[in-house]
């Protein structure tokens, strides 16, 4: 099983930060080329991570460029003051993140909510869109009409492969050909490594969006080398494989039994001794034949997509116009 | 008030039908260039109205071309039987209307739903959007393995000016420059001038979309001209304006008070002798300045909106493909 | 026609302000026993109406008791803070007229939220129902730790006859006799009798739900005689028929030519003479034949309602429960 | 650990078919007092158990009666076709259960769609009332007038102990008390401890609804007992623990190492030598603590509900009205 080191999964992984703890539990040191830098505030835990170099990408699995993530584990209990916290951290964190990146204030947006208004876990894109301030066609139709401290942001949800017959970044290519947006932010579902993690963890990422990655079945991504401007990915993990809960769990069990001074490799045998990426390999290997590897989403996933989606849309709405900040951005939302 | 006999409106009249019954009524007789054929069965009547010179056109307000009509009062009943022999007969009607204006068998389509998920009565497009087969993507990505007595469909809802901040226009025109279709069929949700017509009648024409025209606030249009490829327009009325149904009732007031032989001159003043026209212009003059002019649409728009939108989406799947007919196109929509 | 003044309608008219008017239009005179108190704050009408006799009722062809109704024609708007005005304004008024009719601050609430999910105008019930704050369970699972300042409330949404096979009103009478609340809080779509009252006016009664009264088919109320307890009804215009949208349009070409004093008996003949009702009757005679005399609904119903049932539930937030304030209700609400 | 085996589960099983095979799994031996009859046709399993004695009850943890369920792992695919033969089947089945227990032709139904509209996977019992035909009303409104074939059917969502603070078993309660049905049809969702059996298995159970079962929070059962008529329970497992899908995965892998040959003993440690459940107590230890074990449902659970809530339907409108057969049920169904 040595090889599945060098080559560590077959399964996309859509958050840095899950593929950095996956090598790294394997390999059992830190992988060069890649720094993270964590902070927490208010129950908020934010993760800055930079894949800087080629070799750092190749081990990490994922696009050499800036990973901010944030985790937020209270957001499972629907509380709203806690929602407003991260809408404004959110906010704070995306607007610095523009910056570094060098996408200035009156850069026009074009805002991409990918993925199926029917299927919930992947309705994220489209409920952001359907949520966000557009103000494009002010700027267009009567542009000295426009009070300051707003930019030129429009949105669309170009639906998905099975329902239009058009992959999404073709859609996408031929809006920006024709409406020319300076840069695209693009919101997406994603499937996460952890059950913990599904609905209360926002990535926000400068690399777009890359075939395979989330829930969808992109076989194109949105990148700036399709697209010619930058893509900035936003994504929140709303499903989990049934063969990552098996392979988490025996993590878990296998760190219980150690803390209770259990005889680990007696307990748990061979499968003790696997790395996590092994042990998911034969799990994966066990529940395919199947069919029984479906991806899973919490039950209450109608409240927290909803949630989460007005957190996404209030921030960019705060981080996108100087005019509109975290006092005043719910009057923007539904 | 005789000059508005010559610009017989102010509004926008998207039924054809509508605009030759009310200039016929106006002027008495029947308009140059605009010849019309009537038939009925099955509770179904068919009108096909062709509009030849631009005479003709000027007269009636409407582009020149095609215009295939079916009125099927009954479909306020959400009569089952009913609504599958509509999606045939519409089915029949729009293969002869391809054919005779020319698209061919494996003509590639993009279908556009234009109008707002979010606005029950502008709901239509996006509805036949999302009910109706796809298979270009099959096309693209195994060409050889795609069963005969198909053809290449695509379909998309390019969202409202006021969620996307971009003229729908200027979508599909992006969308169309990067998949190259053939041809478009629009589907939009359309304003009647009589109460009795919404959702119970469907036009087709080969006129394309205009600025104006529908529910929404378009200000281009989906037409040949701007797209480089014909554009066929499938539409419902699904809202009519308070002021037309006013000067509607007068009208039938005025033939109730002839039928019992009353004088309707002294029954209705001077109201009686205007023309329908003029009698719009009136009430609009008297509800607008207080904004009662209002779009509205019958209580029961919710299931109306849904089984117009599935005889559509049926029909359009019956006529695109010769694989797929009338008594199994129930298996390819939701 | 004399006779129509005896027996002044024969379609239901649910809010009493439009009995008031429509009764008062006819005699030009006020009416005994009726007495009414006009106020206006912040762009929001209050009219405090009594019926205080039997003389009075018949007149007016409402019950005896207490009707308060909130107009806010800015509501169409859709201004969010013109919303949490109303929704103050709508809590303090009805605060007021629980005291008034000896609610007392423990009194024991049955919410009742009538009509059809599936009928967007008819939604309002439900949607109430489903964004109100309910306390019943904790007072009667742990009773000593519910904190002071709330009350009991529990809440159901019946359903329409046409989906339970019952009538609403057995439903909650089944319901009253299992957990014996003190009072009832129904709340209903009506329909108006004019365009611009339609989502812009909530009316508060001590008087119960009649049959026939609302936008459903109600054979049996909801009424203190049936329940034995009080019911306060909470009802919103969200339809109005296309016959009285006429009627009233032709009032205000009426008022409209007699302000730019033309002869009004020239301009709209006999139609002139006839107070509204007898027009009604004949708008109804007219449309009614050949099945025109439609309910209708402004095109914006979905989300007018969604505003207008989130004030409501907000307000009686506010209202039912001492520790909910203005200032905190949005966190109760979803 | 040995004390399990006699009370062999602390969570509440939902399948009557998942118990047996729990316990016989733990015991090696089939329970006295069960039987069961397996057939299998079309790609519909059909298993008849029956639980005859206390003795089997105890040993089963679940209530005497007949339980038949129906496993189609085919429905994940979507087919229309099989669709239409397992609503057949359902009817099939459902006319001999109401027979073999007793159920008249003329008993009059109430059928009671338990669960949360708001909640994708906890749904499916008011889906179903909306789509089941109701007749009660036409029986008391004009009972001369019915056709023959039809008895009376009513049906109500009475809502979550959250949404409305009252039980839903006293809302039922106080429906029976007025309306006097001589039977009831619960329908709610239920956990399975097997993802494969979400969403592809419905149990038939004449044993009513017991506290605790379900996904919702029910302290009180809809029995006989509370009743005083027969419950007969329809569920379909929506959603299942994250725990028992790891459980489930070990088991599976034990069998795939089983099969290949291999030291079960050495790979999978103590954990091999565990029994199911023994392993299920061990996984919620570990996971309970953290807020791990959550419920989950597949990603695609919206269309899910949406087929077997109308697979139900139509199959209960076979079942109980002798005029509506398989070949015209499609068209009492929305």
């Amino acid at each position: 099983m040595a090889d599945l080191d060098m080559q560590p999964f077959d399964t996309q992984i859509d958050l840095a930060l899950e593929a950095k703890e996956l090598v790294e539990s394997g390999s059992g040191m830190p992988i060069p080329g890649v720094t993270s830098h964590v902070s927490e505030e208010d129950g908020i835990k934010v993760t800055q991570l930079q894949v800087m170099t080629e070799e750092g990408s190749r081990a990490l699995g994922k696009m050499k460029g800036h990973y901010v993530t944030l985790e937020v584990p209270g957001l499972r209990s629907q509380d709203t003051d806690l929602q407003d916290k991260v809408a404004t951290k959110f906010a704070k964190y995306f607007e610095t993140f523009l910056e570094r990146i060098g996408i200035g204030r009156t850069a026009k947006v074009l805002i991409v909510g990918l993925g199926n208004w029917n299927v919930t876990p992947d309705a994220l894109g489209p409920i952001v869109v359907e949520n966000v301030m557009v103000t494009r066609h002010f700027f267009e139709l009567m542009p000295d009409q426009v009070a300051p401290g707003y930019r030129a942001v429009s949105a669309v949800a170009p639906g998905v492969l099975g329902i239009t017959g058009i992959e999404s970044s073709e859609i996408v290519q031929g809006i920006v050909e024709r409406t020319k947006p300076d840069v695209i932010i693009a919101i997406d579902a994603l499937a996460s490594r952890s059950l913990d993690r599904v609905n209360t963890t926002i990535q926000i990422a400068d690399t777009g969006i890359h075939p395979g990655s989330g829930i969808g079945n992109k076989r194109r991504g949105l990148t700036k080398e399709i697209l010619g401007i930058p893509v900035i990915a936003i994504g929140v993990p709303t499903v989990v494989y049934a063969s990552t809960i098996v392979t988490n769990t025996i993590e878990l069990m296998k760190n219980h039994f150690e803390q209770i001074k259990g005889d680990t490799n007696q307990i748990l045998g061979l499968i003790n001794q696997m790395n996590e990426n092994e042990r998911l390999q034969l799990v994966k290997e066990v529940l395919n034949p199947i069919g029984h590897d479906l991806l899973v989403t919490p039950k209450e996933i109608d409240q927290f997509i909803e949630d989460i989606g007005n957190i996404i849309a209030s921030g960019l709405n705060a981080s996108l116009h100087e005019a509109v900040d975290t006092t005043n951005v719910a009057a923007y939302t539904h």
